[in-house]
Formats: C-alpha cells, structure tokens, sequence
C-alpha cells in the first residue's frame, strides 16, 4: 500500500462558506485515496516519508466545469466582438482547425500542461466535433494528469457551413465511433456534448438521450445563456415553454446533467434544475465579455441548487481558475449592487468552495479534503509575500500569487506537477 | 548624443480607440527622448547599435495614477468587508507602521521593483502620514526607475485615533519638513495629498491650497466613491451644493488635479472636471471590489473628460496594469448591459490607450510614441503562445500573456528592468 503525506498549511472547504485551516497539518492518502487532515501524525504513519512544504499552503484542487479545448489558442482575442460575430469570425474557423490532428495533437498538449500547471485536476470539457481530434484531447489530458470528462461536439444545423458542419448521419456515425475508440482511458472519460439548442436537429439530440439512459454518459451543454439565443430556442420548439425543456424532453436532463451559464434561467427554470439535480456551471468572465449578463449565483444557492464554476476560455479569458474565482465574487458584487445591496454577494471562502468542492461533487466526491475522496490537491507558496495571518494567506492566495506559486500539483493520487 | 534603437512590432496608442502597429520597426530615442518610429531606419542612425527584439511586442509602459503604497503589503485581503470596517480592521494599522522607516524601506522597495517589472513607470501615488516613510518610498522609486508623482498623506480629522493620526499643526509643519526634503529627486517629485475631504480641517485644506499656487504643485484625492462618503462630505460642507467644491473652494481643483474614482459625479460635477482641465483615475476593480459601483468613464469621454486609470491597490487587488485595463473594459461592459445595450462598452484599444497615452498625458507627454515624449516602453514577449497577426498579438497581450512575458522596460529613456 502507497502513503502520501503532505505536510504544511491544509486548507479545505468542507461546506459552502468555511474554510478549515490546519497549521503544520497532515493530509495523508492511502493508495490514492484521502484518509484525513491530522494536526498530529497517527501513529499508524510513523514510518512513512511525509513530504514537508514547510508553511506553504496545501489546498483542494480545482475543478473547471466548463472550457472549450480547441478555443485554446484564441483565448484573449476578439473581446470586441459581439457573439455571433466573434463566432463566426474566430471560433468556427479556429475549431475547422482540429481536423488537423498534428495541430490537435500540439494544441491540446499545451493545454493540458497549463492547467495542471495551475492546479486544475477536474474537468467537463468541450472538445470540437472531430472525432480523432477529440481522442487526442483525452489522451493528452490523461497522459498530463487530468481527470474528468470530455465531449466529441454534435452540431449538425445551422453550423458553420463549409467551415464546420456536419450532417446528422456523420454526428450519429462519429459518436459512436468516438464512443467505441475512448474505452481505454482510465481518468477521462466521454460526455454527451450537444453543442447548444440551435445546433442540433431533433434527430440528433433524441439520438443522445437515447445514448445517455442506455449507457449511463453524463451530459453537457449551454443554457439561456443570453436573451437573442433563448429567443431562437423558443422558436425552434415552439413546443416548450421554456429552454430547458427542450433538453429534458429528449433526456438530456439529469443529475449528471452540466449546464453552462444559466444567466438567465428563472425560478421555473432554476427549479427545474434543483429537482433533476442539474449542475449549473457559473462562467462569469465569459458572461461579461460577451455582454451576457451576471448570473443570479446567490439565488440559486439559497434555492439549493448545485452551482461549480467555468473558465468557459475563450469567452472567458481565464484559464486560471484563481482569477475565475474573483472573477465570480465580483460578479455578485455587481448584482448586489444592481439590487439594492440586498443579496450578499459571494465571500472569498465561497467562492473558493464553488471552484473546488462543488465542482468536485459532480465526480462524486465529498466537500473538501474528506476521507475516501481520491487526493487532489495543490502546494502553493508564498513566502516571497509578506507574513500574514493562515487565514488571511488563504484569503489573498485567491486574489494575488507570487511568481511560479504553484508548487506542485496531485491529481487523483498522482503527483502530476512540480514546478521547477 | 546616446541613441537608443528598439526594434520589434511597435505597438502606440495616438489617439483613444487608435492602435498603430509597425512590423519590424525601428522605435528611436535620442538622449532618453522619442524621435519617432520608423519603418525602415533612418540613414543618421546607419552606425548605431540596434537592440533588436525579433517578432516581440515593444509597447508604451503603463501609467498608474492612483494607487497607495502602503497598502501594498494587504494586496488581496480583506474583501469581504465593507469600506469602514476594512479601512479600520486592516488599512489604517498596517499604514500605522509606516512610522518604522526599516519596515517602510522593505516594503517600498519590493513594490518599486514589483512595478516596474510589470512595466509601469509612471505613478501618482498615495504615501501615508509619515514624512521619513514618504521620502523613503520616493528613494526607492527614483532607484528602481518610476518616475511621477508622490504625496504625504494629509489627515488630521476623524483618523484612527491612537492608530493613525496627526494634529492639524503636524499635517501643516510635517507637510512643509517633507517639501524640503524632496528638492533632490530627479524622476519623483512631491504631490499635495489630502487623504479625503473627511480627513481633513478646513485649516489644512486651507493651507495646501495656498501652497498649490505658490509652488505650482499637482493635487491628488478621492472624489465622489460612493454613496455613504458623498453624504458625509455634505454634511462636512453645507456651503457646497456638490463633492467637488470642497476642493475647489480651497484652490485645489485645476488641471494638475487627478481626482480618483468619480464613480456617483453627475453631469454637473462632470462638467467642473472638464472645465477646469482635472483628470479623472477610473479605479474599476477597486470601485467593484468594495462595492462602490461602476463609474460611467464612457460618458466622460464622450463629454471631452480627462480620464487615466489607477490600480488603486489595495482596494484594487491587481498592481499589474494589464489586468486593470481588462477590469475596466469588464466595468464598462456591465455599464454597457444595464444601460440597455445603449452606451458602448470600452473596446480593447480604447482601454489600453487609458492606461498608457492617458495617463502619460498628465506628464505632459503627447499621445503614443510621439517624438518629443521621454522615451516610456516595454518588451513584451508572446512567441510561446500561437502565432497571430500583430493585431491579435495585441489585443491578446491585453488579455493573457506567457510566463516573465514582460522582457525589458525603459523610463524616461533609461533601460530599467531586464528579465532574467
């Protein structure tokens, strides 16, 4: 049996809106899996090596619910653009890229090192609607020590045409040969990823809820993200009331059901969520740079739905999920504000919870560093930084980091990265 | 004559929303100052020596004009508490031991250094109460190569009584010991600084206004931030109608004037900035961050404001000037979204131009690399991101960059940093 013990300041958030710190803590794994937080070392481990990070910061890792992999290298451009313009001008054809599977092959390599290099070990992930290039990703994401999901995209209407597009037959045909080919891989698994609403035909969308209840596949997509694509929506389905609908009347519509977005999604809608047990993923810097909207987080969470984060890159402009974290409590700081100073906004704890045992939840695991969770987690320093307080050096970590401060990275039992 | 040669994309700002961008261009400075940018080098310049940054971007540094130095051990603490209880809780102890000249040295050596590795080289900058610690932030600045503007803090009412306070005759005689000393400094000079009009006697206001004209030195404060503070300063001041008088009744409100947040100025407080040539300091993280709003720097502009951008830390959490300009296009973004879509939000250019040509403007420099302006740049390197062409290079530098990305910086035409 493989000990790990990692020895430090251990930092966990066992509930929305605490943070447990353990000074000169032990977080201690048997073969991968957490047995707990100890402020003294258990007898039973006297003889196994402990890895001593001295006064650094031991923290959960995070867990980014909702990124578009081939969106990677345009990450930071055509902020100015509205939507269906930076869609049309920069996505569809950067995505037309991924039929080039040494160009998928280098982009998703760089990819997957940057984020375990920032500490994100858990992720559901859009992939493009390239059946090989999808491959790649998961093969790049697992070899580099990611662990989650990835969907091969279905869009087979009012794509891209000539430049991304394929026919209902081809997104029928290729995801089961995706699904087929991607039995091998231990830490990334396939997820059902209808792109959105409009880009589905009923054929299709029918065709991946048959899929979801026969084999048990999670399911991702988008949802009221802003008011011109709902509009849309409800015309394509005059039949539904609402957006969300349209996904469950096809069931695509569960509790291993990921949903980007929903700034826009009202009580109706949000309880919809909260008794199918969807995941709401809360991408806030994508929702302000293309002018979507703030989403209602602190409504949601009081209403008892479960809501994790995304960097949502490229409409996001993060794939740091330390910055996502700000991002997401300034965003509520702009709905507390717009409503009156009301609602609170979201606390740095919270918002931390949110970006690593909410999202986490969706894997299964219990919130924070709790025994039998796989071990996920991050070593960072800061001792360039003047002296604070644990706490505190908790509270500024999510705000301002020293250079190359993270330090090392495990991810499902695995130590992944070590900085250099 | 020492020339200095930068080769590389040169990338200026001339006028606001403008980017002009020269591929392997010649950017040329003479004794430190600019004599233009040239596609093909000038035949006088034939035996000079080229520094040559192959494909690398050479930009305008930044100009941060808002920001206090001492609380820049706090950076990203504190963000849950609103404005009172963070100033008291945490604010005005730590500017407390600023009377500790070695703790003083420490710190404002570490910022000096952090800043203009980030590449901002110009400032108008808050210090504290303490004269010594003043003119030691001052030393450290000059060494590192900022150059600008910083004030001893005025403060002798409603401070934090046995904390961080003086008497009226301290801030007056204080004030004057502080003037004295600074006549040595090339780069940095001397700023009259009342904290804000609570903090400060009629007595004192009084007696900076008299020296503003005798000596022709610029003023810095807080202006309109938020609501509470507005209702305050009436209370303070039932003579003037609005915020602004306060300052200009005392003769500290002229163009050499910068005003930080403006976020609550309506039209008419707006246009007592534009008549009498004040600057405006848009602080967008800082005014979400504790709550204070968003200021509309659109509307300025439209009504012929001068408006720069400051950090504002540590009520902003970024020091890094990239990150403020994305701070203030997402704030102009969510003024964007609540107005009706009506308003435009600041695009990528516009921001940019805020945080350099603006702010230099204030240092009586002309817009972009214009020749006659101290020569202000920096190197930034992108050749480990995919390619783009140089204007995708540009607005994604706004965005993202690489690791030690900021490779080499020059201030006031010396080279002042150079990456390991």
């Amino acid at each position: 049996m493989a000990v790990t013990i990692l020895k430090g300041t251990i930092v966990s958030a066992p509930t929305l809106g605490q943070v447990d710190i353990v000074e000169h803590g032990y977080l201690v794994a048997e073969d991968g899996v957490i047995t707990g937080v100890f402020s003294s070392l258990p007898e039973r481990y006297a003889s196994a090596d402990v890895e001593d990070w001295g006064e650094a910061l031991i923290l959960q890792s995070f867990a980014d619910l909702h990124l578009h992999a081939p969106q990677y290298p345009m990450l930071g451009t055509g902020m100015d653009l509205p939507l269906l313009d930076w869609l049309n001008t920069y996505t569809f054809p950067l995505e037309a890229r991924f039929a080039d599977t040494d160009y998928a092959r280098e982009v998703y390599r760089a990819l997957a090192k940057e984020l375990i290099s920032l500490g994100t070990t858990r992720v559901c992930m859009f992939s493009s609607l390239h059946t090989d290039a999808t491959l790649i990703l998961m093969e790049e994401l697992e070899k580099a020590g990611v662990t989650g999901y990835v969907g091969k995209v279905n869009m087979d209407r009012n794509a891209a045409p000539g430049v991304l597009e394929e026919t209902t037959e081809e997104s029928i045909s290729e995801t089961l040969r995706w699904l087929e080919a991607c039995g091998d891989f231990k830490y990334i698994k396939p997820m059902l990823t209808p792109r959105f609403i409009p880009s589905c035909t009923d054929e299709v969308m029918a065709f991946l809820g048959k899929l979801a209840a026969e084999r048990g596949l999670p399911i991702q997509s988008h949802l009221s993200e802003n008011d011109k694509e709902i509009e849309w929506v409800r015309e394509l389905h005059p039949d539904c009331t609402q957006y969300w609908e349209t996904y469950a009347k096809f069931g695509l519509w569960n509790d291993r059901t990921v949903m980007a977005h929903c700034v826009w999604s009202d009580e109706r809608e949000r309880a919809a969520m909260r008794d199918a047990g969807v995941t709401v993923v809360h991408c806030a810097d994508s929702n302000v740079n293309v002018c979507s909207g703030t989403a209602p987080i602190r409504t949601m969470l009081n209403e008892g739905l479960k809501v994790a984060l995304g960097s949502d890159i490229a409409g996001g402009d993060h794939l740091n999920m330390f910055d996502v974290v700000t991002s997401s409590i300034r965003a509520s700081k702009i709905r507390y504000m717009e409503g009156g100073k009301q609602t609170p906004f979201l606390t740095v704890p919270e918002g931390w919870y949110l970006a690593t045992s909410a999202g986490a939840a969706f894997f299964g695991e219990t919130p924070g560093f709790a025994p039998g969770n796989p071990l996920h987690a991050i070593v960072l320093a800061d001792d360039a930084l003047p002296p604070l307080p644990a706490v505190s050096r908790f509270e500024r970590c999510i705000y301002r980091r020293q250079k190359n401060a993270v330090r090392a990275v495990w991810s499902a039992g695995r130590k992944v990265y070590a900085a250099e």
